[in-house]
Order: C-alpha cells, then sequence, then structure tokens
C-alpha cells in the first residue's frame, strides 16, 4: 500500500484535530511531521499521537527539507498561510491549506499564482462544507433537478455567545464578520448555485458588544447579494447564538426547498422536560464538522494518490475572499456595491475605499 | 333558520367550556339553559354568557319540564349520568354525555336501554378525540389504505404533573387510571382499528404519588392488548407528564405510520436558547382539544337537525367501561386475561373478581 | 346583551369567511346586512348564514343609511377600501378594513384623515397576524425581553405554486409582490422591532414565470432593511412554494431566538412512509389563518363596546404601504434607498421615480 | 506506541465493516488477520484492507495459531459463535463476539463459563448501542437522575420493509424476532433500568408476509414485561418499516422523557417539496450505527491495554437471550410468563414448552 506521509504546521485547536485525523482516521496516509512555535503544543502531539521527538519541529523550512513528507497541511495561523504555501510548494511538496487562504486579495493572487506555477502539486483549501455528508446530499439533489431552479440561498454562520470572550482577544486581528465568518458561506453560495454576485449591500451592528464597532465590524452583520443568474443570497454571520453553533442553509427552489442544520442537533436524543420538548445543540465547529474535517483530508490525500485535482480550486479561495472584503467595504460604507463596475484594488491588494 | 334549543347540567370546568362553546361559537344552536347545584356556578354562568336568571336552574328535573330546551348535555360529576341521561330521554329530549356514560358496566347497560328505548332521540357521547382535527385526518389515511394493515396501535394518555396536587382529593373516587384516562384511548384503538380485543395485560405502579397504591392504582399504568384483527394494543395512562398534556397515538401499518401530537406543541412557535432548540406544550385538555369540542357538539346539533345517528354509540361507552374494567382487573390481579372467556359480572356491574 | 350589529361589503373568498365568522362565531355580534355587487354571491350568503333577502344589498350606500348596522367590514376589492371607508365613517359607522388599506400612499393619506376626522369611530385594519394565537406568543416573549436585544426579523412569504393559476389573472393588477403580499411581513416587522427602516434595498426575479418580469415584478422579491435600532430585516415574498402556503417568521435576538411556522404543518399528524418522516402543510391564508381571522372581528367588537381603540392604526397602514411603495422601487431601479432622506411622492401619491 | 494485532473470522457484511473500522479507523491497533470460509470474501478483503496473503485465513484454528494476533473478532455465522469464542480463550486470545452470543441458552452459559475460567482475557459483546454517542447521552442523563424514577421504557427495532427479501432466506434459521432483534432492546431496557423482568408477556402476528406463521413466527411482534422496579418495558420488533431503519427508544420518567431516533434521519437535510416538509431515513444499522461500531471496538481495544473489564459481560449476553427466549415462549403458547418461577431448560438449553 502506498501512504501518502504528511506534516503540518499549527497545531492549534484545529491543527491538532487535523494532525489525529491523519494519524488515526485517513486511509492511505500517514502523520510524519509536526510543526509548531510552541514547545508545549509539540510535546502534546508527540504524546497523544505517538509521535518520535524527531517528528517534531519548530522551523517550518526544517521540515519541509526533511525529506520525510510528501504533502503538508497548513494550520498555522492566518497572516503565515500565504507564504508556507508558497514555500511548501516550492518544495515539491502537496498542499491543503486551512481557511482563510490569504488574508488580502494580493495574497490570494500569490497563492493563486504559486498553484497555477506548480501544475503537477495538488492544492487544496480547507473549506471543509464541501465535503459535509448533509451538504453533499443537498448538493447532489440540486444537481439532480429535484429543487428546479434556485431562487434563495440563505446561510447563517452565528457562534454561540459562550464562545464570545474567547474570541474578543482576537477581535482586532479578525478581519471582520465577513471575512472570518460568512466566506464559508459565500463559498456555500457559488458551489451551490453555480453563479457569481452581481451585487452586494450588507449591514451590521454591535447589538451585545459595543467591542465591534470600534473596529469597524458587528457582533451580527448581514448581507443581501444578487447573483448573476438572478439567485438572491441572504447571509447572516454573528457570534451571539443562544443555543449553539449555527450553521443554517436554506436553498430555495421553484419545485422545492432544501434546509440544512436548520436544527444543528447535538445528537439524536430528544428531551421532554419542564421547558418543553426540546433538542440540544452542537456547541462548535469541532463538534458540528467532526466527519467533514476526516472527509476533506481523506479526498486531498485520494487527489493525490490518484492524480487528480480537488474540486476546490484556488481561485474559489480568492473569489470567496474578494466577496467578503466588498460586502466589509458596503457595509462599513453603507453603500451598494455593484461588481459590474471595476473594483479599485489598492497595493495590498485591499479594495481602494472611495 | 331553525335552531336547537339546548340545556347543560354541570357549569364545572368541562361544562362552562360546552356552554360558551353552544352559547358563542355553534351554528343552528342556543344556550337556553343552564342547571348547577352550585349557585356561584349559575351566577357566573348568566353573567360571562348573557343569560337571564330565569334560564338557570338548580333542579335537573325542572328544567327538563321547563319547555325550554330540545337537548340537554350532561356534564355533571359521573355519578349523576346515568340517571340524568335517563330522566333527560324520558323528556323526550336530545341527549348528549359526557365521558364517562357511567361509572359501571351495569349503568352503561341502563343507558343503552333508554337510548334503545327512545330510538327517535339523539343520543352522543363525548369522546370528543373523534372529532379533533388530526385524529380524522388520521383516520381518512387509515380508511383510505394509506398505512395498509394495522399492525400497533400506541396510545399515551398522561396528564402534566402540575395537575397532579387537584387530581389527588379527586384519586379516591376516580375508578382509577385505566377507566378514567385510558377510556379515550381503548375507544381510539376500537375507532381506528375496527376490532375488539382479545386479550388484555395490564400493570402499573406508584412511581411518584405513593397514594395511588392504596387505590389499587397506579399514577402510571400501561396495558398491551391484541386485537381480534391480530393489531397489538399498547397503552399508557399516567400522571407525570412534566412536558404537559401528553395525548400522543401512533397507528403503525404495514406500509405506513401516522403520529398524532407526538410533539403536543402549544402552537407554532419555536424557541431557541440555552436550553436548545424547543416547543413548548399544550397543558390541559381544553387547549389541546379546544376546537375538538366544538365539533363535537356541532356534529350533536346537525344530527338532530338532519335526524341522523352520530357515528359514535351508547354501545361505544359499555364497550370502553368494559375494556378498561377488565385492564384495571389484569392489573389488580397481575393476571392475563382472554376476552372470550366469558366475564362473569357482579350485580353492579362490575367484574366479579376471582 | 348588547350586541354590535354589523354589515359587510365584498363577499368573495375572505369576504365570506368574515361574513360566516361574524354569524356564527364572534361574541356580542350579528352580521345584519350583506352587500356584493354580485347577485350570486347574495344568493349563496342568504342561504349558508340564513339571512332574509331584506339583508342583502347591491348598493353600498343603501346598506350604510339602511339603519340595520352600526359597524362596516370592507371586503371589497383595494381600488374601492379608500371611497368606501370615507364614505362609512362619514355615515357614522364603525369600519373595519381589509389589506391593503389604500393602493396609493395618497390614498393611505386620505383615509388617515378621515379616521383623525371621526375620533370617536372605531377604525381597523385586517392585518390578522398580529391577532394570531403564535404571533401574539412571541410578542409576548419579546416585550418580556426573552430575547434580549433584536438582531435580524426575517419574514417569508410565499404562496403555494397550485395557486399560481389564479393568481395569474390579477397579476396586471396586483401591484407587485411587495405591497400585495410583503406588507404583512413589513407590518410584523414595525410590530415586533417597534422600529422603523432606515434603508432599504430589494430585488427580484422571474424565476419560473417570464409573466411577472412584464409588470416589472417578480414571481420572487427580496429585501433587506436596517431599522433605525440597527436590527436588520430580511424579507422574501413569492409565490412558487411547493409545500404549501408558507409564512415564516424569525426573529434573532441576542438571547435566544424565535421561528413561527418554520414548519407550516397542516395539524399535529406526522407520517412515516417510503418519502421518510414528514408533516403536510397548510395550504392557503384561510387554513393557516382561520382562527386569526375570527380573534380580529372579535377585538374589533370588543373594542366599538369597551370604547377603546385597537393596538393597529391608520398609520400602520400607510406605513406599510409606504414601506412597500419603496421597496419595490428599490428593487425596480436596483438602488439603495436612504428613507432618511426626503421622499418625492407625485400628485398620486406615488413616489416620483429620481 | 503498543498496538494491538488483531484477527477476524467472518467477513460477511458486519464483519467487513468492523475489519475496515480495524484497518482504518481504530487507534492503537492493526488488522493483521482475516479468516473466512469464501475465498472471494478473503480476496475482497485483502484488496481493500491492503493485506498481504499471509494474513489470510480460511480456517479458524490456523489463524488462532499463527502467532500474528492477540485478540480476535468473532463476526462469523451465530452457529458457530459458542465454538470460535471458547477455541480463542483456550488460545490465550481476547475475544469480541458479535450477537447473538449464542443461538441457545446452553451455548451462553458454556461461553460465561470459558470467559469466567480465563479471567485475564478480555471478553466483550458486540451490543453496539451501548456505544453510540446518543445512548450514551441518554445514559448519562438518566444515572445524573434527570428524568427522576423510570416509568417505562419503549424500545421499537424495526428492519426496512425493503430488506425483507433479503430476510427470507434467513427466516427459517433465524431464532425469531425476539432473539433476532429485541435482544438489542432487551439489552438497552437492563442497561438503561439497572433492573431485570419479573413478568413477560408478548405477541406478535403475519401482518404482511404469511411465511413468518409457518416458522411459530411474526414479521411483527411486541411484548409488555414489568420489571422488579416497577418500570414498564414495551418492545416492538418487526420487518416492514416503511420509512427506514426504525431504531427508537424512549424512557418514561417521573420528571423527564427521552427519546432516541424517534425520527430516523439519514442526515440534516430537510426537504419541503411536494409531499410536505420532510427528511429522509437511515436504511439500514451500518448506516444507523456506523460511528458506534467503531467506538465498540475501540473500547475494546482500549480495555485490552488498559486491562481493565469492559462494562458488557458475557452475563448480559446471557440474560438477553433468556429474556428473548422467554419472550418467544409467551408469544407462542400465548401466556404470561412471571420470571420468580423456575424456569425449566432442557438439555439444549432451551426452556422446556409446558
Amino acid at each position: 500500500m502506498t501512504t501518502i506521509r504528511i506534516g503540518i504546521v499549527g497545531l492549534g485547536r484545529l491543527g491538532f484535530i487535523h494532525a489525529s485525523n491523519i494519524a488515526f482516521s485517513l486511509k492511505k496516509a500517514t502523520l510524519s511531521a509536526v510543526c509548531s512555535l510552541s514547545q508545549d503544543e509539540l510535546n502534546h502531539a508527540a504524546r497523544e499521537l505517538f509521535l518520535p521527538e524527531s517528528s517534531c519541529y519548530s522551523d517550518f523550512k526544517t521540515m519541509l527539507a526533511s525529506g520525510k513528507i510528501d504533502a503538508v497541511i497548513i494550520a498555522s495561523s492566518s497572516a503565515h498561510h500565504c507564504d508556507q504555501v508558497v514555500l511548501a510548494l516550492e518544495a515539491g511538496l502537496h498542499v491543503f491549506c486551512e481557511k482563510p487562504m490569504g488574508t488580502t486579495v494580493k495574497e490570494c493572487h500569490t497563492i493563486e499564482g504559486a498553484v497555477n506555477k506548480y501544475k503537477d502539486r495538488i492544492f487544496m483549501l480547507g473549506y471543509m462544507r464541501r465535503y459535509d455528508a448533509s451538504y453533499r446530499y443537498a448538493k447532489e439533489k440540486i444537481e439532480a433537478g429535484d429543487i428546479g431552479k434556485p431562487v434563495l440561498f440563505r446561510g447563517y454562520s452565528v457562534d454561540p455567545s459562550h464562545a464570545m470572550e474567547g474570541f474578543l482577544n482576537f477581535l482586532p486581528n479578525s478581519g471582520g464578520q465577513f471575512l472570518d465568518m460568512a466566506v464559508h458561506d459565500i463559498d456555500m453560495a457559488r458551489w451551490l448555485l453555480k453563479s457569481e454576485p452581481r451585487t452586494i449591500y450588507a449591514m451590521g451592528g454591535s447589538f451585545a458588544f459595543p467591542q465591534f464597532a470600534d473596529h469597524r465590524d458587528g457582533d451580527n452583520v448581514a448581507a443581501l447579494m444578487q447573483f448573476e443568474n438572478d439567485a438572491m443570497v441572504f447571509l447572516l454571520a454573528g457570534r451571539t447564538a443562544s443555543h449553539g453553533y449555527n450553521v443554517e442553509t436554506e436553498i430555495i427552489g421553484t419545485r422545492a426547498t432544501l434546509r440544512i442544520g436548520s436544527v444543528p442537533q447535538k445528537n439524536l436524543v430528544e428531551i421532554l422536560d419542564s421547558s418543553g420538548v426540546r433538542q440540544e445543540c452542537t456547541q462548535c465547529f469541532s463538534e458540528r464538522f467532526e466527519h467533514a474535517f476526516i472527509a476533506e483530508l481523506q479526498e486531498f490525500v485520494d487527489c493525490i494518490l490518484e492524480q487528480r485535482k480537488p474540486e476546490i480550486t484556488a481561485y474559489d479561495g480568492t473569489r470567496a475572499t474578494e466577496i467578503a472584503v466588498l460586502a466589509t467595504e458596503s457595509f462599513r460604507e453603507n453603500k451598494l456595491i455593484h461588481l459590474t463596475e471595476a473594483v479599485p484594488i489598492d497595493s495590498d491588494g485591499m479594495i481602494v475605499e472611495s
């Protein structure tokens, strides 16, 4: 059996999940190296994932040059994604990059350039919803024509309130709700509707946490877009869901409607007590998308072994980022954006504000 | 327009609901007289239902003889049902009798005798579930063959815990859970399955309230019966539902299953909060069957005007009582009862205990 | 008992429902007169509602002058609402007017003027959702602070596909989806959020029926508004729901979320068959709002008897119309509308297009 | 890292699932050998699970003696379980045995004897529901006292209709619905209620497939038991579910009720179309219990490594079998069984029929 030897950089919450999945849940893959700036994280990974010390790296380039790995997972902090993707491709490795692909449109373009240059390398982006069983089931039904012509895509991505305290430290560098949260829904809308936005109008507010306004952000934001095929797209991104991790999608068509996760239930238990009849909910991304995280990495491995490209491309990463940046712009300037107009981009790859 | 002039005896909780429905919600009917032993209840009814003092009676026979009414609703306490039904029929009136028809099988037989004697009078029993929109919808689907051959009928009738305190005063005279609660499910099973029980095995316990055991009853009881068409019937009757008034029915067939009220939701509001995603529940029979109580009286009035018999007969009342008595017997004696054997009935119409 | 004598003009589908409710389901009210241009409708009403011929009118003014009625229900076609409301108020009657109050903002202003002039008369508008048990339950929870600060109001009003054929005849005169369908959601948003819109961006498409585009309308339209309290409002109005009459509302707050009717279930029956586990849905407004139609008329009658004003005012009618007109404008011109800017109104009370 | 080397006997449907899970989804375990009488199954496993030919065995004893394995999974046909368990224990291996532990009570006793003799070996039974996330969640709530005192356990295990054709070949040797299907519910009832049955009354019918009656079995059977703690237990086992693989459990307590899988939904997609609002269902045990099958084997491996006993014992297997045999007896003889009476067992370990 050929197995792909994988290294991972970044052993934070999601990084460790990826590392565990490679070690224990993937077929035809081995966890061969881990890299982190934190010695604690390295020790923890070595112990839990049964790795020898020699497989633990504090320097990314050393890991790339070790000869021990065929592919690398980039799960470091967003600011490093662009450099690390390019370095890894240059080192001849296959690359799986966590979202966001880059923190600016310019970084995205840099990555796209590298991906196009090293065409024989597999490059894949961590938009795990595309590999979630429920989203795939919905996609199949749409492709089969079961819902008729798509009329409305509605996507909610709302983090649970209890995660707010941890988030507030990250707020100044978060890039805003559209880039940080809504990119997944933007990708879902493009994937399921097979079309691109024509207009965007966005808004938001600091309903519970005034700190968001200080960063020109909102604790809840929304956008309405019309796509080129006339389909309407409504997005809500926020951080104050009381019931749990609320990732919910609806696609209304002329013949049927699909809803995914409108009750983000934790499991199959229903409780009847003095509060009524209730279902408890998933409380974080790792609980909701536990199996999708495995499926996406398996797809990455299979693409490498079968020498085929993943469905999701670097362009998808750029596009979701561009749209999120435009939505942020619309929200901050309270204006309607027509995408047919040329979008002025500054030297940092950010949209020039008028 | 011909209207039926109706009198009612009994102005307790359900009696007052019936009186209000006659006064305000029925077509082709008028509330012409009310009768109660309680002057307070009479005053309250007069005021709320806009009745003159002359329409208020403290004596049942006087109301029957008043010439003011064509029909009478019997909503007095169970011990009076038998006498009052017979008196009303003898007085030439149409009769609607609340459940239970009688407190013993013998009383049921007496009523059946009177009903058969006064064949031109309409007699109807207050088994309101037969007039509930959801139960009727299920009945139509079963009749249409949609579920195939019935395999299992499951009926729960569980009162909410918060009603226990009020119930405990009534406990010594309640007749037991099977007679007091499960008769509705027994009627539903016979109505939907169109068959009769062949065997009965019942049991119960005093899970939360030891007082029940003192009266050879249980705060929750259950029975399993097999009907002559092989269909299996499982009943649960109890008084400790924490979430509300839990009347729930399931009919499993070889081709489909129907569930009625498995979430006894109060309304169309769904609440998402720290306890999860939940629906609040109906809390009492008057809330759950609000519209069924109107529909059954409307059917009574329409039967009178159209000179046709209601679907539900005095025999149905007798039969539900008999089966409930047998289930009580099975529970108390912990024995299996075969209904093909002759059932020994004593001079009070109760089954002779072996 | 004092009873209010009510006349009704318009005996179409909704008019007849109102007439029946007055005749049979209201307390302290009598149906004393009906008026229609159609002799068939008059005959039908006389027969079904047990009215003498002398209570049937083909001329509205004759009915007003008959001395038989204290109040009038306006359920005629929209074009007549304004004139009839004014005539009825001038005749000294209390008035209940079906939605839309007027077909133009100017008509709304005319009605508001008359209502203000005849202050001792009760005037009420037929926004029945305000009297639906589920919407009232949600309102109480919001007022009690249970959901915290409102973040998003989402309202869908989508007619079932099977009603399309009938609607197409009416399309040329419908006023468009925002005026015809979304006004209910606009009223709900104002009622539940207690705020007014600051910006509106609307869009739509002819996804299944190109005829809509011919009338500058869409078979499905959507709008995103931000209200003055920052709350965001998303509306969808359409006519292609495959599963039934889809009136669905969600109010997301910082502490809890409420959903009303997200499954517009027909009854309490759940069906398990080869298509899965399913609930059938309500198919028309009269089924979904059967009891709200009674409750709103009862409130009208009670307001008259108790000499108090209904919660809903003529201004609410004007405002919902204005907002619907602005949404229509935004959709047709593909532009963002800021409501803080003065809105230019032409001599017909329509917004002047720039 | 120490890893447990596992061999498996039986590569049918469930055997292959176990083999794949060991190969790809377990931590600290390796699939080291497979055994089957079918060369096709061996070839298929070798190819899909990347096993060398030398790891494939057609003889069970040869595999046991190979020195390649520390533990063995018994997933062969039921008739071989008893012999293979004993042989494996004698060979010094840890044993995981699929349900049923034995086909007779006598076989169960033989296994219990061997397990008790080889106390240092881990023995575990494949009652996977105990390792399903939803059942475990329910168990925790019950242990925490959240539901109060248990009143009723209701367990349904109904195979989908579409599986009937395949089943009919197996019918003559199936042992009947109680042994074949209801044992899982019997185990769940004992596990969740922590009590044992005192009485059993069972029944059944051949509602759709007369063939079952020929084998003194039913296509649907039911039983009502009372446990020693008074809790009531209702079981339904069948093979004609139209909507899917219907494994559904309810535990009603004096303070709350838990339902597990009352809608056995396939995924998080809800479909709104002309049949209403629906969820599609899981269609087989491997879909519903996909993750439980992994979790139980992981527990087996962890028990071996940590030298601790699994929660489920050989006695649990014997007890579930005994109760299923008694239920079968009650059904066939149409009699109530009191478990306090001595149960006469014949020389095959089957209950002596009176």
